[in-house]
């Protein structure tokens, strides 16, 4: 039996076959054009889930189920992707749409819960009996996978890290609260805190690496120029891994998980980045004498929309629910 | 089959035998005295538990299981409590040494969870698919049920929601922390700012139902007058419920339970707490039009430590795992 995944991006479908492990057998990808009609994106994302099946020599019959990642909020009674904001979806039955196309039960989850499926399933959390993964982009996203499945909450509205508040009267959100999780921890605050260093600093590394631009400041010139030991870039490293570290003790303290996986773009810059926070994390639980699990990076990378979304697939066409 | 309950406090240890649905059949208290000996404490427990099980009418053959809830963290593998600061416990063998007076399965676990699983077995979010408890009394403690199980977390360490960062460089705590969520959400804080605002405003009705002493206040004193209308109290109660909204959301944010369980000395100041909490955490959600389940009121109050204690040992003893 194989699985069909579909990871829908803002710029992006990305469709692949898997089999029962989640291993890649064929993938195909079109663009989202997400100003498009509802209908006309899902007739696009079927021909590339059913050339993807071609590819990879099985047929319709072979498939177990179709699953589906979206950057929002999805329930599966009906299918239905409840926000979706970035295609401008707002309580659409992609379920009942998709199965004009493909005759298989579709299951739906947002992308950041299904790349920690992937990495439970086939990746760096493979195996453990709970994890949480959290995803450091342009925002900070999260999944949380507990005995193996994904944790979605009452509404589906389960794992939204980037949202929690860190710091009462913090800095404003784009979600109107004040002090949210992402304001410290996403790419975009990497980049806020560099550019606000190399102002000070104009003789700092950051700006040089950046051509004299601040506006070419972005994560990896941060990071690169804290590697190779500016002063301005290694302060606002060790403030970023700081609120990390934090941000990671809340996930320990609220769920104790056997591993935290860190992804998204941030996680490239790899051990520096993990070592870092690993070295914060112990001074800061509640109990100093307990361990608090694994700290990981992602190792799936891009694939992870697939292999989750056809992990989901797999995991909820048994009937099971959480 | 009946279960026996044990809630260890750090002055006073309760022992009830229940039956299958939780119901509390008789109960015996003993004093804890936790200065001597852990042997000597868990003889009177036991015996405590032994003279609950002869009133209840029932003998030892009808015991399913026995379960015991404390102030701190255990594991079920070996049924060891790991830390118990009240107590002086760490890595003691309490289930060994139990089972010296009661040949039955025991488990151990935090006495918040238990108290959270009461409420989900017996009280207010009886058949909740899940819930988190929230304790607000001299800490902030937490009870995480998840599909009408506890989750005990990798370490045994999780729901400690009172230790989350809830404000970067906030108010310090005693473990060592700054900004933990309850130096804004317990009782202790409500009533650190009743003084302050009586110290501020002499002339308020905080001081004066304390007698003039500003030693006297309590939480209780702070609530009363705010529902009198006193403008310091009521600008104390205003930021209270608002750290407890955004505390009540981070719990929703991260894990969108079903039913969120407000216990504690704070809870009861009841439905003036509850609907202005209600009131506030709307404007919080990143999905505004979702809703965020229910807030309520725990309804056990100190029983739910005796049911939560035998309901553990009704589910664990099938030798189910979460």
């Amino acid at each position: 039996m194989v699985f069909i995944g579909i990871d829908v991006g803002g710029t992006k479908i990305a469709c692949g076959v898997t089999d029962e492990e989640g291993v890649i057998l064929s993938r195909v990808s079109t663009g989202t054009l997400a100003h498009r009609p509802f209908a006309a994106v899902v007739r696009d994302m079927a021909d590339a889930a059913l050339e993807a099946l071609a590819q990879s020599g099985h047929e319709i019959a072979d498939v177990g189920a179709v699953g589906v990642g979206i950057p929002g909020v999805a329930e599966n009674v009906n299918g239905t992707v409840i926000f979706c904001t970035n295609l401008g979806w707002e309580n659409v039955p992609l379920r009942r749409e998709l199965n004009r196309y493909i005759d298989k039960p579709v299951f739906i989850d947002n992308d950041a819960t299904l790349a920690g499926l992937a990495e439970s399933v086939a990746g760096v959390s493979r195996g453990a009996a709970s994890s949480v993964f959290i995803t450091l982009g342009t925002g900070v996203g999260g999944g949380i996978i507990l005995n193996g499945r994904p944790w979605a909450g009452a509404q589906g509205a389960a794992s939204e890290l980037g949202h929690m508040t860190l710091c009462i009267d913090g800095v404003p959100c784009s979600c109107g609260k004040k002090g949210c999780l992402e304001r410290y921890c996403s790419a975009t605050a990497l980049i806020r805190m560099g550019r606000e260093a190399a102002a000070e600093h104009p003789d700092s590394l950051i700006l040089t690496m950046a051509g004299g631009e601040p506006d070419n400041i972005n994560g990896k010139i941060v990071v690169d120029a804290a590697r190779q030991g500016d002063p301005a870039a290694l302060s606002v490293f060790d403030r970023y891994t700081t609120y990390l570290a934090l941000a990671v003790n809340n996930v320990v303290t609220f769920l104790d998980p056997e591993v935290i996986v860190l992804g998204g773009g941030v996680s490239q810059a790899g051990a520096f980045l993990a070592d870092a926070v690993r070295e914060k994390v112990p001074g800061l639980l509640l109990f100093k004498a307990l361990s608090f699990g694994r700290l990981e990076l992602a190792v799936l990378g891009n694939e992870a929309g697939i292999i989750g979304a056809a992990m989901l697939g797999r995991l909820m066409r048994g009937g099971e629910t959480l």
